[in-house]
């Protein structure tokens, strides 16, 4: 008999959630604004409608749903299900999101960090499913982090642990808004790629970047891609702080699979090419051979099969 | 009834050999010299001859030994205790020393990386002991590191994990020997200590280092206590390069202790207030009071009881 888990990609604007069996198939998906500035019980209590719509539509008969997951951003408390902090959901420090939400579904609910809950669905659904030693980054309008070691989700003695985004690869680079210099998120995140180029517009004004109406990420690699000079020199050092970051992770995890999600990760070749290209000045020749660093294949639904896969590795 | 384990700390030069009780106490120790050079078949023989006259002396009987544990340099296959690469140790790459050991001595071996074994040896006996999330660095000639997770002893896909010493801090710092630039061991070993206080001679002839007969890490950490400028020059480049690899180390384990250990943590009050003193421009507001960083006290015995450590966890 086929199982399924509820998947709820909880976001700051819009939450998406689905219906997914174990496989990874999702059987039926909806959208709904988050509106936070409603209050959490009121957004909390509307996420429970749309789940009842959806097992209503889907004709999946709620006692075949093993468990809701939820990816939150933030920081979690994934053993109470807790939101400790959340600069995207203000309010929401200490929030019991899970037991409020078994509360009005009467279904078991997990909820992890949007991070975690990535390199959870790759260990479930992905390329390398099932493996024991993963890390998975995902570039974003942050940089977050995830890590499967010895088969096991690391979060560290509070939760906090896997905050790959803040570790330090330019002791002298940009200021992050964590406090510190040069961190990995001050680097490669969307937001630290468009403040780059907005620093080159008087350098290079006549860069293809500026002809966009907006600066974003996209049009930044858009522009490498078409040979633009200034654009270039951004991935470069993006793609070195990736090399960087990436090799310490190796040399401190020796993962199997390195796997980068996230918006930033549909720049493709650009970004995977100039990332593995730099790697050999980082990494020990003993490392060689043990690792692969690819680009998820799970990118337009990683959120919801990730937060499905929650429920499948908290119940294995 | 008392439990014992046979401690070895196998070294370069030379080689400690104990009988530790399951508290940590050592009942009979034994220093011989290593003599790499006389083949390692006979150099593990003379080890077991060395661990016979222990239980005489001791008359403890054998069978109240529950195991061996190896604490050797290098890479280790610590599930059939073969050493895969030891630069201390040549020749012996692919030797399987833990069944070698066991047929000469008929006691089951366990084998570790001598910074696992440390880190170990603080979990099994040290001040923090029994904590389930600890990180262990041993500044020495060159910098090990050692990662316990979720009460785990990290060491990744292929056994290469925790190599801490070998993560970037400075991409732009010295050439290490592993052909990266800028990681810690680059900057924090013995080795980089007293390569930085050569560099200094010229600029510095007058520095109370160059009056000593031959600079060692010691000599810099005595003389930048008495106030010269060099060293504490020096002192201050050692600690921010320590600062900056601790602070990832807590973003990514979110570790409950970080224990330093190993010959320059002799060095005390000046190192580690050095490194506590520029934690806070490393570490997230978040992580504040997650944290201990402290020298071992374990210090003289170290070795040893980390080597005996392993038998503990292994059959933990």
């Amino acid at each position: 008999m086929a199982k399924y888990v509820i998947g709820i990609d909880l976001g700051g604007t819009e939450t998406k959630i689905a219906i997914v069996e174990e496989d990874g198939r999702i059987i039926e998906k909806k959208m709904i604004p988050t509106r936070v500035f409603d209050g959490r019980i009121t957004v909390v209590t509307r996420i429970g409608e749309a789940i009842k719509e959806l097992l209503l539509e889907s004709a999946v008969s709620s006692s075949k749903i093993l468990g809701i997951g939820v990816g939150s951003p933030g920081s979690i408390d994934h053993d109470t299900g807790t939101v400790l902090f959340s600069p995207n959901l203000p309010d929401w420090s200490g929030f019991g999101l899970a037991s409020m939400l078994e509360k009005i579904t009467g279904v078991q609910t997990f909820v992890e960090n949007d991070a975690n809950s990535f390199i959870l669905g790759e260990w479930a659904f992905g390329e390398f499913k099932g493996s024991q030693h993963m890390i998975g980054l995902t570039l974003g309008t942050g940089v977050g982090g995830g890590v499967i070691t010895h088969g096991i989700l690391m979060t560290g003695s509070s939760g906090y642990g896997g905050e790959l985004g803040h570790t330090i690869v330019e002791p002298e680079g940009p200021l992050c808004g964590c406090g510190s210099h040069g961190c990995l998120e001050s680097l490669a995140s969307a937001t630290a790629i468009v403040k780059m180029a907005r620093e080159y517009s008087k350098r290079f004004p006549k860069s293809s970047m500026f002809s966009a109406p907006e600066i974003t990420a996209k049009v930044v690699f858009d522009s490498a891609r078409g040979g633009d000079l200034a654009a270039t020199m951004i991935v470069e050092r993006v793609t070195k702080a990736m090399a960087i970051a990436i090799g310490n992770f190796i040399h401190v995890f020796n993962p199997e699979h390195i796997i980068i999600g996230g918006g930033i990760s549909k720049a493709g070749d650009l970004l995977i090419d100039g990332i593995l290209r730099k790697m050999p000045a980082f990494v020990m020749p003993s490392f060689i051979g043990t690792y692969s660093i690819t680009l998820s294949r799970l990118v337009e639904n990683a959120g919801i099969t990730g937060a499905a896969s929650i429920v499948f590795y908290r119940l294995s």
